[in-house]
């Protein structure tokens, strides 16, 4: 079996890597945000390397890139993202990416391989214009209209000025082929510590936790921070941090062993510093893989805000915004990730539940799919001091190639080859 | 003594209030931001009104309006501010001027009364540009470097760019002549509901709190909301909610009678609904008029903010940015008040600190001052409900007209006529 391991040329991977940093390099992360200049000249750069690994390029009219293989056998899907959050890590998004073009550089080639990896690149997963825009076009989730209303979450620009910028506009959107793909394959770092902590390589993804939004909305009395005596106030700002606190207390009792909940955004109506707040406004999120979880604490949510609303001198309203179901992943595919940790890997892998959002969630909701995550140092995600030590990256790579190499070989063996 | 008694033409000043309403008209109160166009037909229809009281109006370089008489005699400064706080009030500012005006249309011609009422409408007093900039400038605290400097709140104008589109221009900057003034009284709605309660017409001020305030910095670390693990999270915006609760449980028992605090302002960095705030800030004032019960606050804040950072997770620096000494209002103009009151509105005044600045702090620094409040329904302030009954109104003026005359009369009995 050791002789059919294919591995990863891991120098290449750690230049490709840097090559992609160099797009926007912002300290020692990047600043890439959806369909800037940076961003673009990731996607051109990415699209410029495809046929190293015997794929053809396309770039879709939503700024997803996929390269597509003329090779006969089963065909596996693979990638990430490029374009990065504001001032955020290098590794969030082309990690993933390099992964798969490295898998198929590996394997396209090799004719004793059967079938090839397909690389794509799925636009805006970060969400400067939306919510999994690129990932959900593919798969058919993604109207015109729905491109007509999005905007930029930092400036005024609308998606369409944004396309034209990127000299995409009028481009077809590519979609899913209905049975072309064994599956989808997605890398990531962790963004968390557990595999840090635990002196692991391999996180194999289990499900990627739903996310619940909600606004929270305190209604008191807006008026003059010098002439309103403090026993008549009605000040929201105060009756929103006495509920966060609330949270705090109550929650652990009533959570899930891996529950996260976060306050995000706080806005103070008027937001003047000699005007006690009328209104005040949080939004609320609330991760978890077990929608029984969820639907305890949405009724504690509710509790705390009727008792405050009755008790206090503010009234509270709770609104669900954003309602996400957790996505499974494919139990073969934990399975094969496994047995090439255990391989390339010293077995150092562990299963654990994805607490951020990815696109494997939504490529799982048309075909069976994956992900691995390797280690990220101190848990940092989301900010520009993010890293993970090159020998994790390749160690990650190994694993990821030889996933890889084992999909397609379990597909060969019980798919008929076509072409 | 009641034969001298001088009244205020009741509708005449309910017709003017109603008059400058028209100018931004906002819901039953009025938007009219400093340097707006409504704030300009403001000050032009104050203008034009004045020579009615025998006044010659200039309009001078940073929008003050000032009516000077040649009339013989000691001279009282009498005013308040046209511009109001967005979305507010309609008597917040035009109450005070337009009772100036009405003593000066009764008294001014009236060859009877020795010396006249001079009448200020100051810039700013809102500060949308800055902190009392037009009475400030008056009595020469206000470089062309400030003015330079003056921004607009909520617009990128610059104050230079907005007295161009005023016509201001170059125009020259009015400056108090020292002596020429015995005092200044200016009358404002109370802004707070101590009148009303008890019953009352007339707020006698005994000082003008000042205003402390602070920025309140906590520094935790910036991560992903879905993949950071609750236990080893420092979120900046939950020991911002912490602090603000342990302010309010920890001041009552510190501060004064009348102290009040307000927190007016909270930002979360970077305030993306999925990221974990690495850093909060939130504008925190302080009013009082006794300053050794501020500096007791002042030291609690900073304790409450030292056992914060030393025991949490999260480090909290206080920094005060803004430092007011409370102003006190002229004894004599107290009791000229209080005695125009027991004729006019029955004795039933009250002394009372103002919460709330005002350009008579301002003017206090150079000249006797003292300030009339009349009740507000229900308190509310900075709002566009604000309001007062009409016959409070009347009582008001009628009390204005007649302290402007005592305060005349007492002032020639003393000095020798001029001109």
């Amino acid at each position: 079996m050791s002789a059919q391991f294919r591995r990863a040329d891991g120098a290449r991977v750690l230049a490709d890597l840097n090559a992609l940093r160099a797009f926007g390099r912002y300290k020692t992360g990047v600043h890439r945000p959806t369909f800037s200049e940076a961003h673009r000249q990731s996607l051109s750069w990415l699209a410029e390397r495809l046929p190293d690994a015997q794929l053809t390029p396309t770039i879709d009219g939503i700024g997803n890139v996929l390269g597509t293989s003329a090779k006969p056998g089963p065909k596996l899907l693979a990638g990430s993202h490029l374009e990065s959050q504001n001032h955020a890590g290098w590794l969030d998004g082309p990690l993933g990416v390099i992964y798969a073009l490295e898998a198929a550089r590996v394997l396209n080639p090799d004719p004793s391989i059967p079938g090839a990896v397909e690389v794509a690149s799925w636009c805006d997963e970060e969400g400067h214009f939306g919510s999994f825009l690129g990932s959900r076009s593919y798969v058919g989730q993604v109207s015109e209209a729905d491109i007509d209303a999005a905007r930029d979450r930092s400036s005024p620009r609308s998606m369409r000025e944004a396309l034209t910028e990127m000299g995409l506009a009028g481009r077809p959107r590519l979609q899913a082929e209905r049975g072309r793909h064994i599956g989808y394959l997605e890398a990531h770092i962790e963004q968390g510590d557990t595999l840090e902590h635990s002196e692991l390589k391999i996180g194999i993804v289990t499900s990627i936790v739903g996310i619940w939004q909600y606004r929270i909305v305190f209604a008191g009395e807006q008026n003059h921070a010098g002439t309103t005596r403090m026993a008549v106030r009605k000040d929201a700002g105060l009756a929103l941090a006495r509920f966060c606190v609330a949270i705090d207390a109550r929650f652990p009792a009533a959570c899930g062993p891996r529950t996260v909940w976060t306050t995000g955004r706080i806005t103070l109506d008027p937001g003047a510093p000699s005007i006690i707040p009328g209104r005040a406004e949080m939004l609320f999120q609330i991760r978890d893989d077990d929608p029984a979880v969820i639907a305890r604490l949405e009724q504690l949510l509710h509790a705390l805000a009727d008792a405050d609303s009755a008790s206090g001198s503010c009234q509270i309203a709770v609104e669900r915004i954003r309602t996400g179901a957790p996505a499974m992943m494919d139990a073969a595919f934990q399975d094969t990730i496994e047995a090439a940790s255990r391989d390339l890997a010293g077995g150092r892998s562990l299963r654990m539940p994805s607490g951020a959002g990815h696109d494997a969630q939504v490529l799982a909701t048309i075909m069976p799919a994956g992900m691995l995550f390797v280690p990220s140092i101190g848990g940092v995600s989301h900010h520009w001091t993010e890293n993970t030590a090159d020998a994790d990256i390749v160690t990650g790579a190994d694993v990821f190639v030889e996933t890889c190499r084992r999909l397609l070989a379990d597909a060969a063996s019980i798919i008929p080859q076509a072409g």
